[in-house]
């Protein structure tokens, strides 16, 4: 089999840095090569545009603004890391990806689908995960869970009905997209964790 | 009058920031209250923006990331400078705007203009500049003027062919916009003043 780009997708909270941690030691056992990313973020410059996604401070960031650097760091990743790994054979494993910016920007800020459609397709064309797997959870606890771990970034701090616009993204996309496996986040974390490997060995059981 | 916001445009070292002095002092004649900007940049979030569009060496920076850092500043300067500058009564003098993308990323970069009519509506809707001055200049000749100046940054340094396709957008949009006036940068730059001073009495005469 090809190396795959496999991304975690959910919302604060939801467990994601957890779940790459369990698809870490599936990737180990199949004794895949791989590397991590997180979005927005992975290369020099899409790291800095991250630190001014999550803690800018000295003007207002725009709602359009705030959307184009998250696909600018977007496209840097992909073409400088994820398409060169795939191409040598590393599996890809993704803190977040394109479906986060479809769930806050598209969801969340209200932004039209339409044109989250025409950024994807200006930076990413036709290239998509092979499997997204989105750790679904009701955003208050999931909130709850990420303050217990500490101060809450620029985009941690909007409303709570920002982050239920968000999860109707997930969950619409993950209506109509195949390569989407939903799983109930809110469960005790060893069952969320059996659920993500079960995932694994199902969608790559053609290896 | 209401405040007015007024464009220079024009390929390297076409005499822009020249112009820009001319059109100050047509201001100060006509005692109006003006700012001016310059872009990329204008905002510290916009400067940040043009220092990494200017001198990025850590890593490529894709044709898309570009476009979307050009646009994401245009819309920190636009929305945070421009308009409340005018609310306020206040002309706005502009080294370059949108124009300029449209000319080096559409035309430069061979990006659709479709694309950049999306991000135009994206980040500015109808918003427009009243008046657009465009220095007309062969590239060879601004190159040349603005090579004897100093160093070449990452843009500057792109080949003869990158700055004709620039050119032929910014010729193109001249013929369809009755707001932009050209004015031939080749002559000598008191005659180039001369025009200029003259375009904005006539534009602005009704005042
Ligand atoms: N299934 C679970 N049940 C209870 N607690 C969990 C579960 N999964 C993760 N946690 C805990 O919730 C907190 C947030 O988890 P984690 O950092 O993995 O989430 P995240 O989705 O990566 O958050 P962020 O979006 O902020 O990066 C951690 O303290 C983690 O131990
Ligand atoms: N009409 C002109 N004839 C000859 N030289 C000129 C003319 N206008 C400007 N110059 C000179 O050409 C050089 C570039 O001019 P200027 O800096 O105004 O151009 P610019 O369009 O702002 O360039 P850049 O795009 O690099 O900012 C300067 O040295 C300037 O004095
Ligand atoms: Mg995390
Ligand atoms: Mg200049």
């Amino acid at each position: 089999m090809n190396a795959q780009f496999i991304v975690i997708e959910g919302l604060e909270g939801a467990g994601k840095s957890s779940a790459v941690e369990t698809v870490k030691s599936w990737l180990s056992t199949h004794q895949q090569n791989y590397i991590t990313t997180r979005e927005p973020g992975g290369t020099p410059l899409a790291e800095q545009l991250r630190d001014i996604l999550k803690y800018y401070q000295d003007e207002v960031i725009t709602t359009q603004s705030e959307l184009l650097l998250m696909y600018a760091a977007r496209s840097q990743l992909v073409e400088n890391v994820i398409k060169p790994a795939l191409r040598q054979g590393q599996w890809v494993l993704g803190d977040r990806h394109d479906l986060s910016s479809r769930a806050y920007q598209g969801g969340g800020r209200q932004i039209p689908m339409t044109t989250l459609d025409q950024l994807r397709e200006l930076t990413l064309g036709d290239f998509r995960p092979d499997l997204t797997l989105y750790l679904d959870i009701d955003p208050k606890v999931g909130l709850a869970r990420a303050k217990a771990r500490g101060d809450l970034d620029r985009i941690e701090q909007q409303q709570q009905a920002f982050f239920e616009r968000a999860r109707s993204v997930y969950l619409d996309e993950f209506e109509r997209d195949q390569t989407i496996i939903k799983i109930d986040a809110s469960l005790p974390f060893l069952m969320v964790q059996d659920m993500i490997t079960q995932a694994l060995d199902t969608f790559f059981s053609h290896e």
